[in-house]
């Protein structure tokens, strides 16, 4: 079943970084925000709704952010899923549209990060899992060991993700981080949680990012009659990743969360010219393919590392540079996909662009649930 | 422009109070959840998605939640408004229905205060407001002083709300507080902020709330064919109270909210037979009464005095208790006014039943924006 498209009028962002504590959220937001509408060459009058995704934010982000916007007196909402959270507040706007409720909303993803969490974000005191060490980067350390254990790769596999994403976010002005860096660099650098060093984690970030969506009428309203890149469907999915199989590595989540995408948009896997994927660790990204299937079981890193998902491969992935390059700012990672969804839409991605894109996958993954790294998984499927 | 009513497939509550540390946010909602499942006499594989609204269970809350249900699986998001977050996951709800995404969803709305905010609310850093001493109860105080001034009100007018909320949830078994209570008491108990006392001001709460709304697929689904209590329309308003008229007391949030819900719901003020209204203080029942323009502007505290809004009077106000009496675990009231509405409108609300009751409209607001007790304002208007 399918829900009307939402077509993407505009988008914006601020590039994403470390920020003094006198540029706060509201700043972030308010500067991603002008962007979209200036983007879409919408005045702010035209807004219907505001969707706003965060999790560090405090009580009523989205309703401080509309006053300094300007769009004081509209419906705001404000959306949690962790990691997931700038896409959800991303669905909810598609299904406001779809349901006829709303003409034109805008969607902001924020995270003011380094005043909040600066040294790193805090398991809650009720997670037993964190208790035992069991924290996010253990996780995914594990999953990498057993990786390269049942599957034969190499731990110069798993870097590659780290290498590649670097190498595209040069081009992406948006970037945290805008140089490229080498295996080396990645191998060396300090250990966070075996296999895993600090360059195969994504890092603290503050940013923001803003996608101004419209329906037909919304269109018209905003005098814009030209093809514009549409969002076909939103998924999400909770739950733990265990498959039930005993394969740390076969997401069972990712499995339903791309089923759930092909079904909302009617597009399936080999249709897709790019992917913005969820790579808050390196081996992340490859797990997390595989368990869309977009790359086989198992062979998702010898891939990586002959260049499949590069620029100029065969399905290139992150070329916004991912969260490991671009930078993570939890609740704005969802919106900054669509954002560089819609640009390589648009074949406006510069240096970064990937030839001839019409259709694309965004992926998100929020929190930690039952012991697993489970929670929500976000799917964005985009087409011109 | 309306939108499809969602129908009220079931409802259920915990009572409200406070509960001990190991009364876990999980096991209130799970508690309320399951009693709106057995309500609807719907398994748990029937719902499509869950809507949670909260405030301070920290991130992935609904996660944790649908896990513990055995829910996991479906889409969850978490939606935060402040005081009207679980009217606003209800709004959400509504809207997927709406646009035909799901045909049965689940509604909680949850908090468990005493182990967050054990000694209130505690405003965030930024807040210049209250840096200054303009706290909410501060902004309530002004309120009631200005309205007294102005109008030729009395304090013992003011104080008629917490009388007739707390005499009405004697009938409440969900209430925090179940016994009378005296004009004598209200004007002796401790001062808070003057002229508001302790028993002007809702307490602190833990509780849950939850709500199966169904589409007509979802109706089926559950096997339900006799008629059931419906939401015509859910709205939210954001934005200052302040009517630009240098009248604090005319508040412009709730008149736009006013005008939101009759538009979405094609029901008019004059069609209500009941309302739960977000008393947060006793002169906030008032005010936010008048700006819906269900009482004359000024008149309202008379009226409330001579029993215009208590039970057998002409608009019956808050038959549950109110945030006054039956409590305030912030995320949990909008959604436990849903629940009020729905057992008032099926007739089943015993000692406390409002005669009659065939349409009633349901008031949350959230938050506090800009040096003015604005932030949002929901709407939910009910008929059976």
């Amino acid at each position: 079943m399918t829900l009307a498209p939402a077509h993407v009028a505009g988008v914006g962002m601020v590039r994403f970084g470390k920020y003094p504590a006198d540029v706060t959220l509201e700043h972030l937001a308010v500067g991603a925000a002008r962007r979209a509408l200036g983007d879409a060459g919408a005045p702010r009058t035209a807004v219907d709704g505001l969707y706003v995704g965060h999790v560090f934010g405090g009580p009523v982000a989205g309703q401080r952010i509309a006053a300094r916007l300007g769009i004081d007196g509209l419906p705001v909402s404000n959306h949690e899923n962790y990691c997931a959270s700038g896409a959800t507040a991303l669905r909810e706007a598609w299904v406001a549209l779809a349901a006829g409720l709303h003409d034109v909303v805008l969607v902001v993803g924020v995270e003011k990060m380094t005043d909040r969490v600066a040294g790193g974000v805090r398991p809650d005191p009720g997670d037993l899992d964190a208790a035992v060490g069991y924290v996010m980067a253990a996780g995914h350390a594990m999953s990498a060991r057993r990786y390269m254990a049942d599957h034969g790769a190499t731990r110069e596999q798993v870097a590659a993700v780290a290498v590649k994403n670097h190498a595209h976010s040069v081009h992406n002005p948006y970037a945290q981080y805008q140089r490229p860096i080498t295996l080396e660099q990645v191998l060396g650098a300090r250990p966070i949680a075996e296999p895993l060093g600090l360059l195969d984690c994504s890092p603290i970030s503050d940013g923001a990012a803003a996608v101004l969506l419209a329906g037909p009428a919304g269109l018209r309203r905003l005098g814009i009659d030209d093809p514009v890149p549409r969002v076909l469907g939103v998924g999400l999915v909770s739950g733990s990743v265990q498959s039930g199989t005993g394969d740390l590595n076969a997401e069972e989540v990712s499995r339903r969360a791309g089923a759930e995408a092909w079904k909302l948009s009617g597009v399936g896997p080999e249709d897709l010219d790019l992917v913005e994927m969820h790579d808050c660790f390196t081996i992340a990204e490859i797990v997390r393919l595989e368990g869309l299937g977009l790359l086989p079981h198992g062979g998702g890193a010898a891939l990586t590392a002959e260049g499949h998902t590069t620029l100029g491969g065969r399905l290139p992935v992150n070329p916004s540079g991912g969260l490991l390059s671009r930078g993570h700012p939890v609740g704005a990672t969802g919106a900054a996909q669509v954002c560089e969804l819609t640009w390589q839409l648009r074949g406006v991605a510069g240096g970064r662009q990937v030839d001839g894109a019409r259709t694309g996958l965004a992926y998100c993954k929020g929190g930690t649930v039952n012991g697993t790294d489970g929670g929500s998984v976000t799917t964005v499927v985009m087409a011109r």
